[in-house]
């Protein structure tokens, strides 16, 4: 229940023809506070509620919980979230023995790409593929829940 | 989805010797606002979380949904709500077809009683116990989300 993340920004995209998977996301936020986070999201037709701490000092970790849940339950509860909803399109990316997940974000977030890694400790190595940029995962601007009320495209 | 409920304060405590389960109920809210409650709550060492939405302008129609979750995650969720629990003693009682649901508050809740009753549609008809007081479905002071932030003892 303690998520350790760090999150990029992309450099080129390079990153889709090594993609092994490809989904389009739409989430919305019941609490888009970063003290508890609720956050309802359809991924490839499949419905999941999840609840996020605030984040250690360093940005890295984070309690989170997640449950999946009926579609058709999770696209009623997209209705009573916060206006400003996430639409973006995820490509998973192998590389060497950690997954990244590229979010290619549209609507008012159009123009950004994140990539996020998650690890099993805050102080696991990984090799960094050629299209990786800058690290921003100390930035609360590049938090999904952030973006839902502050777009990309207003900043 | 859809949840109708009337509520009442109750005038006596005649409604404990008739009652034929009795729960202990710890809940906190991960959003105590009226339009997207989020609530996290432990009954009877079961682990639940419930969205709800705004209520009908008469109060007695109100979205609903709900999941069982393991316990000890409902725990973990706690900590992260916002401040403000809500600690009772649930009593249900059988009155006619019906049952009562009578909340005995605790905390700074103490020495309020509310009894509600979920009905399949607004204007269905049901016995009153004597025991049963004031209506107070169009109050939202009565809210449990609202008495999490504004507990009967500082009325």
């Amino acid at each position: 229940m303690k998520e350790i993340e760090r999150k990029f920004l992309v450099k080129s995209d390079d990153f889709v023809k090594e993609s092994t998977c490809i989904n389009r996301i739409v989430q919305g936020y019941l609490n888009s506070a970063p003290e508890r986070t609720v956050r309802v999201r359809i991924k490839s037709n499949k419905g999941y509620i999840t609840v996020k701490g605030k984040s250690s000092a360093n940005g890295i970790s984070r309690f989170e919980w997640e449950k999946e849940i009926d579609v058709h339950e999770a696209d009623a509860l997209l209705v009573l979230c916060e206006e400003g909803m996430i639409d973006k399109t995820r490509y998973e990316v192998m590389v060497g023995i950690h997954v990244f997940e590229v979010d290619v974000f549209e609507g008012e977030n159009k123009g950004l790409v994140l990539a996020e890694l998650e690890l099993k400790s805050e102080d696991e190595e990984f090799e960094k593929p050629e299209w990786l940029g800058e690290e921003v995962t100390q930035d609360p601007r590049y938090y999904n829940s952030y973006l839902s009320q502050h777009p990309y495209a207003t900043w």
